[in-house]
């Protein structure tokens, strides 16, 4: 009844629409203590959701931090698979909110695009989840057994999921994940991620005087802590953009001829990476390809950096602290708890004695490669043939999901990473939004993933 | 009548401390435009001061930016010496507003010091100098005629007092200009400063991609502007804190052999700063010392820095740009031009070629030096020493002050730099206090200095 499936899929496509549009309206920004009641909100939506497509025990389970959505389906028998769905109701931050064209939660269609924060990443990824299961149930003839793991930290580094999978080994057994979280490697190139980078990620702050100081009446006897905090960071990269945290390299697995080639076969060109992110040049390890770069090698980014006057105008401080946010990307074989020796190592060995610092470990996860050979990417693989009308693409992801490793650590099970985001969705930018047409191919995709597995 | 003036400043310093809190309450912040009513406000409170005291042509003249306030007494006939008294009514922002024990406007006394943004820089020295005025003309015997500049732009560089002062030569004649934003070297120390470091102060935008992005999906072949950043800023200093923008020592005068004397003899310790400040240890140039490397060697500061995510949590975003406020203190014989220059020469040798960089000067002044061998010298020294028991400390000030350079270059006149705030007085920082022991000696000393000029 595969036909009958599409068919509804097809006559409900607004009333998606319009649901999709319900649970964007939230601002479930699991990183700002503000949002804990949208967060709930967005929690509780999810699980009414999950009743009416007809699945059963829903719960919303706690967890040391926000809640996971839970629910199951299991008349297909005993003797069928168990596919585990994966999905996460929290979103980014939306600052700098006043870069955005329409509001971030009031969803706007512009031409073919849907805009909202979350619309990519990945409400709309869990809706098309939502109701290619919905569309499959209504045409009676589901051939496997379902399971919902919806979480509401991924976008804070998922803190307590993994404890929450380890407390609930049984509840959440399966045979296989499918986690649409990834997306398409370039519009019309369907995708499933072989690999996920891990992630190790820090707050580093570095103290100088006890407080604000006047920069004349100081400045030329005091180490400057921005400064201070400059000559750290610069001195993490080498002239070839390589990683300098002692023995950060280590345990990176070398690429194989063949892994080189696949990379090679992947769309990902230097001229569009350009205009993806408008800079004049791409930058880092030259004897690396910007495919594997992004999904073999392992990275330190900046991400957020702040000290002393940053107001309009000027003002002579001369700052008594500096902060920046420091992340590692993460390969196979690294781990977030070598990270974390080799940058403490690091700091030890670098920093002046006439400031102090502090860095606090904010949360990561390991990297993740995935089977080719096994029956859930062969079902999702030509499913996703049939709908877009050529084979899948096998990237690796640049991203760390730390529930793949989890899934696979806890649970033995494989994620299969696919999804109907696109590289310039914008996923954690002002404007992100979602491409409505790869939205709507993807819910047909995972139908078919679903009788393709019988 | 010296006694009378005295005596009068005695009986009525309650009421003094009543006024002195009246304008601490004006929250006159000028480099926030949101505080455009209040700078309003504190320029006709001090107008209406001027009015009280009984001077003549009182009035709030229009600049290209703040009004200053402007009035004088020629009451001591044309024979008499014109003595010019400077002040600014404007203050520094407050952030970090969590750090003040009290409400920065709300001046509270505890213990023998007044707390307020203001209080020491400068709203307490414009009072003291305002109260020894009014003391001497009570007596009726003002030995000397008074003009008053009191600007508002002082914490934004003064930026529009050049020209104010260029256009008003013949209405701002004097004889000698009384400039008390400079302060005591220590407790009890009184002291009349003879040198001022010159400012540029620029913000350096670098920018990378031309939005926010994931640091997952392109950590790796962007280079992350706050990195770049933080390697422009890196390089600014070599390893013995000596500044690297090419040329940028080249007209610094050198220290003579009695030059570096003096400096030996200012009661300016290590561990004094090390108390003063809360650092490990110092910091510069290990070929000169703490008060040489603050009086009389140039510096480069970064006053602020922003760049990504910097609130609560983490993103794990690729900055789209990083932006610093950066500033150069200036000695005899650099000047802010030469600085401009040289930064953008630095910047084009250093930046790489995989971001984009905009540099903007926002202000400067000169350098200066003050000659000792003056009568208003004198006049002023022998008042301190008459209140303090001691003859006066003569240190140059790390800090600028534009209008003692634009009132040498216009005018001719010498600035007197002196004044009663304490190096711990955290003019820039939280908690800025004013220690009202020395404010009172601070009235009786000014008194003192008018008489000593007849």
């Amino acid at each position: 009844m595969r036909t009958k499936a599409l068919e509804y899929a097809n006559q409900n496509q607004e009333r998606f629409l319009v649901e999709l549009e319900e649970i964007l309206k939230i601002p479930s920004i699991s990183t700002d203590p503000e949002h804990s009641a949208d967060m709930r909100r967005a929690a509780e939506w999810m699980a009414e959701q999950l009743r009416t497509i007809g699945m059963n025990n829903v719960q919303i389970m706690p967890t040391g931090g926000h809640p996971v959505v839970y629910g199951d389906w299991s008349g297909a028998g005993k003797s069928a698979p168990t596919v585990m769905i994966y999905g996460h109701y929290d979103v980014q931050p939306v600052d700098p909110i006043q870069l955005w064209t329409s509001p971030p939660f009031e969803p706007t269609v512009r031409g073919e695009n849907l805009y909202a924060r979350g619309s990519s990443d990945m409400k709309g990824q869990v809706l098309a989840s939502l109701k290619a299961v919905e569309s499959v149930m209504k045409a009676g003839d589901m051939p496997v057994n379902i399971k919902w793991l919806i979480e509401g930290e991924e976008e804070i580094g998922s803190e307590h999921l993994d404890d929450f999978i380890k407390d609930h080994k049984e509840l959440l057994s399966c045979d296989v994940c499918l986690n649409p979280d990834a997306g398409l490697i370039a519009p019309g190139k369907p995708s499933i991620c072989l690999g996920l980078r891990g992630l190790a990620y820090f707050e580093l702050r570095v103290q100088g005087p006890s407080k604000d100081l006047h920069s004349g009446g100081f400045g030329g006897i005091v180490h400057n802590p921005a400064q201070a905090l400059a000559e750290l960071i610069a001195g993490m990269h080498d002239k070839n953009g390589k990683v300098t945290l002692p023995g950060f390299y280590d345990k990176v697995r070398k690429l194989s001829k063949k892994e080189r080639k696949d990379f090679a076969r992947l769309p990902l060109k230097t001229k569009d990476f350009l205009k993806l992110t408008g800079v004049p040049a791409l930058w880092g390890e030259p004897d690396f390809t910007p495919a594997e770069r992004l999904g073999a090698r392992p990275t330190l980014e900046i991400n957020g950096m702040l000290s002393g006057f940053t107001g309009t105008g000027s003002k002579t401080v001369l700052p008594a602290w500096a902060m920046a946010k420091i992340s590692c990307r993460l390969v196979p074989d690294q781990t977030p708890e070598k990270t974390i020796k080799q940058m403490k190592k690091y700091l030890k060995a670098h920093a002046p004695k006439d400031v102090t610092w502090e860095l606090t470990y904010l949360h990561g996860a390991g990297a993740a490669l995935v089977d080719r050979d096994t029956v859930g990417v062969g079902a999702l693989a030509q499913a996703l043939e049939t709908v877009w009308g050529i084979p899948p693409y096998f990237p690796r992801g640049g991203g760390s999901i730390g529930v793949v490793v989890q899934l696979q650590k806890h649970i033995g099970a494989e994620s299969l990473l696919s999804g109907f985001g696109l590289p310039d969705d914008d996923a954690h930018s002002p404007n992100e939004k979602l491409n409505l047409p790869t939205w709507s191919k993807g819910i047909d995709s995972f139908i078919h993933f679903f009788y393709n597995l019988k």
